[in-house]
């Protein structure tokens, strides 16, 4: 039987590396190594995973199994043309880059995608955040499954054209529901109220879906079409276009879906 | 001192109607009757709070102190014709409508506004829900900060004015939010995807904003600029022109506000 247990370099330092770094310490895993250009982040991540650091490319430790690249997007085509890894194991992090931009680097590689937002100082839970595997051969695949299943109890096979879908998916319901939430902010304080007020319903609007539909779930005057509503509101943003742009298309979403719906 | 105990009517048997009476009820308040028009759910929430109902306006109870209007925001002004009681409280519970639509059933009206979206079946912990209270005069404003503080520990004062703010607020961070969780899962289910996948990522992002300001938090192709993804992602959406509008629109919007946020 195959141990689960490898010798893992770190490329990069940045919140990613560093919550699955520490992730996987805890899950015994070894980490030979950080790697990253940023010096100081570098340091400061290999002493939190009590190991090496080089932000010297040559100076890679080509002793480990695995090598995870979790660095920004656009970065990951710099750093795999520092790397030849033979027959390692090399992955990266990334909802939206092409697995085969790995191909240069090793015949043996894969994607080993945390589907997650992180922060470098919150200590992040990995348990139940789904990991999407990807890899280039079965021998690989076995290997990220399982490494992966050290860390989370959500690991899932996912192919590029389906991580695809599952990031640009993740761009609507977070990073355009967080901006939502900025603008909620921008109107309340134009205003001399905070955020605060709403928080406990933007945590319950995100608690409810948990176990119903979000479609089945929708409320508020696009949903029931209250055109007075609808009118008032558009007329306290006519000093924001952008806002009320924003307003009408989100409002004419909503009323079309629920046309569907009922269809 | 006055006492905080009072006889209420509640006049409405939807999901506000429900929430409010079972709290109100728990905190030892008197509920004498239901008053709704559809006799079967106030039959059934009468049962709930073990008081009387009715659905006849002419058999409303006219010895209560307080009367609540928990009916959606087109149907009060129906209502209040309806309510002739001199100098007993009445108030609605609207985030968007006007105070003074009270006025013709009394001279001691107000505003008691639950900022949270309710169910009927799931019960509501209202102790941490925000209340938003107005009044049309000193010792009715007295009356129902003092009830409010019996069933919740986040007792406002909010005048007409703030309360449209909020709740055209409130529009931006949770109803826009579900929606795009509704988008998220159209996107994700037609390529046999579930949503599933990306709640951890959901309940993550609104978690974040409770110690942290969502602009701070703000992650995502728009927000580093990444022009390659957003190609990519409008791309994938070419079938789906609505989608792609908000997609730009989404992401424009957050480009600006970085600029703003750096100027």
């Amino acid at each position: 039987m195959k141990t689960n247990k490898h010798k893992i370099v770190i490329i990069g330092a940045g919140n990613v590396a560093t919550q699955l770094g520490l992730a996987l310490k805890k899950s015994k895993q070894t980490i030979l190594q950080v790697y990253s250009k940023h010096q100081a982040s570098s340091n400061n991540l290999a002493k939190l995973l009590k190991c090496e650091y080089t932000n010297a490319p040559g100076k890679i430790n080509i002793t480990a199994d695995i090598y995870i690249i979790a660095v920004n997007d656009d970065a990951i085509s710099t750093v795999v043309k520092q790397l030849k890894l033979n027959n390692k194991i090399v992955v990266h992090t990334s909802g939206s880059v092409e697995m085969e931009l790995l191909k240069s680097a090793s015949k043996n590689y894969g994607v080993f995608y945390p589907l997650q937002t992180f922060s470098k100082n919150n200590k992040t839970n990995f348990e139940t955040i789904p990991i999407c595997i990807e890899a280039s051969n079965k021998a690989t695949l076995t290997t990220l499954l399982l490494l992966a299943k050290s860390i989370s109890s959500n690991v899932q096979k996912i192919n590029s054209e389906q991580r695809k879908v599952i990031h640009l998916a993740a761009v609507f319901a977070c990073n355009f529901s967080n901006h939502l939430y900025t603008i909620a902010s921008t109107i309340l304080t134009s205003t001399n109220l905070s955020l605060n007020i709403l928080k406990p319903l933007i945590e319950e609007t995100a608690n409810k879906i948990k176990n119903n539909s979000p479609a089945e779930m929708q409320t508020g005057p696009a949903m029931r079409d209250d055109k007075k509503t609808m009118d008032k509101h558009l007329k306290m943003l006519s000093d924001k276009k952008e806002y009320q742009k924003l307003y009408k298309l989100m409002s004419k979403s909503i009323k079309d879906s629920n046309k569907e719906k009922k269809q």
